[in-house]
């Protein structure tokens, strides 16, 4: 990594983390500045313009993800097992919440929403590819009779994903400290409970 | 209702449903005072301040919630046909959009969250009250032997809200036009399986 490089990396990793707590509203092209000792021009010449910024954190964030929750999992033969690995480190890495300070994905929904553009159509992208993948995953397992077969990849995949986006709301709104564990709890039991 | 309770009433309904479609950011007292034909001045003269108007705001949304989810299920017999009840009626109202425009208390979490203030503590305030009365009904079910005497109401509870949260999610950010009736038949399914 040459210099240009590296100084591109701390000022998204700064701006991923601020994002990450407080949506992208709270990002200010002045104050990152300010906090990697640069002037807002130069700031810009790494990004081009705000919006640019905005999509490379979530392009970061998906990065973050995919090191974390995906890639190790896919260490695993597929099928069940590996399903288990894809919830129990997703479950991981929102209780690593140092890692990026809390979860992109859920703290920028509402917001991007409202604006209806290009940032809500990448985020968007990058969910429904993540659905499908799990979906596939689903599928693979039934084929390998790991799970039953009547089992239905569409209804497990919106079961799976809401309960840990409610984790996450019982987490940090309701401050039920023991969120992600009830989770996987009762992910492992859904498991158990679908195998053949 | 006098005149001046049904201009308050105007006013409330307004606001409501522009912060049920897009947060509390969205309220500016110009913007209510103008299409309610009032001076900004007349405004504050029924709610006090900005902060009381958005207070009133929620306690409407929690009227509503009260008048189309939980009153009409509580004239069942309490038990599992009551908690169904409680269940279908919430998933009836978060379909019914036009009631307020979309769910307030699921459109205003991350917003009021990073104030941490008054509204954040009202809001939560409500959602506990919410989680322990279903938790009790639970606990009825159980006690009337209707349901099998090892769940746990804690875990249950989590289950149902959390569905419920991704079914909001998956509807509004992912456009499954489906995720309501996915997550009611789902909910169907998890009460079939812990009947006694």
């Amino acid at each position: 990594m040459n210099k240009s490089q590296e100084t591109k990396k701390i000022i998204l990793n700064n701006a991923l983390k601020i994002a990450s707590q407080s949506g992208f509203s709270a990002i200010s092209i002045g104050k990152l500045a300010a906090e990697t000792g640069m002037s807002k021009s130069g700031l810009f010449s790494h990004f081009g313009s705000k919006e640019n910024l905005l999509l490379s954190i979530i392009e970061e964030a998906k990065q973050i993800f995919l090191k974390n929750v995906i890639i190790p999992a896919q260490k695993i033969e597929n099928g069940i097992n590996r399903l288990y690995a894809f919830f129990e480190n997703w479950i991981n890495y929102l209780q690593n919440e140092e890692i990026v300070g809390g979860c992109l994905f859920y703290k920028t929904t509402v917001e991007v929403s409202l604006e209806n553009g290009i940032l809500k159509e990448k985020l968007r992208e990058i969910m429904n590819n993540w659905i499908k993948f799990l979906k596939n995953e689903v599928k693979t397992a039934i084929d390998k009779k790991q799970i039953q077969k009547q089992i239905e990849p569409e209804k497990f995949v919106f079961e799976i994903i809401s309960m840990i986006r409610g984790a996450i709301w019982f987490y940090t709104f309701i401050e039920e400290k023991n969120a992600y564990n009830l989770c996987l709890t009762k992910i492992t039991e859904i498991l158990n409970s679908i195998r053949t």
